[in-house]
């Protein structure tokens, strides 16, 4: 059904990600709190124009090179990444080598495993995060728990749609985040070190082109591509955006 | 528990919003479609800084008027005012003399009764809606249904969170109609004689005050107050709002 939307359709990301988290909901892998979250997400989406804008594309090129840069790193996934883009997420662990977990805001063993399968379903040859055998420090017991030999081991992490207490601690756990959100006002982009303000449905597949076109390239061109993204000003022309692209009619 | 949360919490109005429609799901009130819908109103109003924008304070006010002035008025419940504002709904009623009518763009018995249901635990003392034996032309089949004693015959009608076919519907029809949505730029305000930009959660009861406070105005005064209401000029404020009110921290 969702490849019934014609690919020019001008809601075409709105009606597929509908789709998607709707059909998330039959699979136990989307949460009351994944559809409110959603909704936010399209407001956002909609004032941004629900296009991959100038900066965010620079975002998820600097994050593609960050993961490629990665000894060891790792995709967080939540039931609402699960859902909208889990062929997506494997095509992107597999171009840069990085593990998936799953860690979710509200863990019950039923979600945890609906989306593994999901993911296993979609091409994940493994799935992390059903040990749950570490914890980040400093927040409250179920959000923390993660896999010794994944998000507790990872240098870099890529976290969708995040929750931004969560975002904190695993940056004061010194990890290098990407964070992948459509509010640039909320905590977790203000505090990765890669904030990309995009639709994970755009934002996914676009990382995953750039880190294709960017395997060959010497460690140094990489670094320097981290290094010439500026973080705020990202962050401050998405939000020009949604100031100045409110004009639109729905 | 929506009583627990202290009225100063910065976050008052949205922590008992995503309280009720959580209750509203559990009751059945609320749908899937019902939940992305609010959480796209979450967004707008942290843009609008969670409050009532001075223009759309005038909205409400203009508001009570024109439901004051009216022969017939009806408020229009689907899904989420139920959950939200069902206590705040029935008040208005009385205060102003209208019906109140459920109408919903996912239409099921189900659903109507359990509305139906939850307005009169909340002190309704007639629902419409149930009957349906008329239809608004011009939209299809299950959102066109109205009762012919209610919508159908009213002169005015109070739409909280409508959609835009059927608020286009309602228009053509020759109602007078009052649309409450958070998003200044989507069709159903823009159709509206008077749109209120602002949270039903805020919005309700303080339509209910201003309709008070002008129960003994005279006729002529109350027709001021709607003549001199500019609708283009509250969307245009609120849209404003959402640009420049945009640099708050969450």
């Amino acid at each position: 059904m969702t490849e019934d939307i014609p690919s020019d359709h001008p809601r075409h990301d709105s009606l597929v990600t509908r789709h998607r988290i709707e059909a998330g909901v039959d699979a136990g892998i989307t949460s009351r709190q994944g559809l409110i979250a959603e909704g936010r997400g399209e407001a956002f989406d909609y004032l941004l124009g629900e296009e991959t804008i100038p900066s965010a594309d620079d975002a998820e090129r600097a994050a593609a090179a960050q993961l490629l840069l990665a000894e060891h790193p790792v995709l967080s996934v939540n039931g609402n990444a699960a859902a909208l883009v889990p062929e997506e997420l494997v095509e992107l662990a597999e171009t840069v080598g990085a593990d998936l977990e799953v860690n979710l805001f509200n863990r019950t063993p039923e979600r945890m495993e609906a989306i593994a399968d999901h993911l296993q379903a979609h091409g994940a040859p493994d799935v992390k995060g059903l040990d749950a055998d570490e914890r980040i420090p400093g927040i409250d017991h179920e959000r923390a728990r993660v896999d010794a030999d994944g998000i507790y081991d990872a240098d870099v992490v890529l976290v969708p749609l995040e929750d931004g207490d969560r975002a904190e601690a695993l940056a004061e756990m010194g990890k290098v985040e990407i964070v992948i959100d459509l509010n640039p006002l909320s905590r977790s982009p203000r505090t990765a070190a890669i904030p990309v303000i995009d639709n994970i449905i755009r934002a996914i597949p676009n990382i995953t082109a750039h880190a294709r076109s960017l395997e060959s390239a010497e460690r140094d061109e990489l670094e320097a591509i981290v290094a010439d993204f500026d973080a705020e000003r990202a962050l401050h022309e998405a939000e020009e955006r949604i100031r100045t692209g409110a004009g639109q009619e729905q």
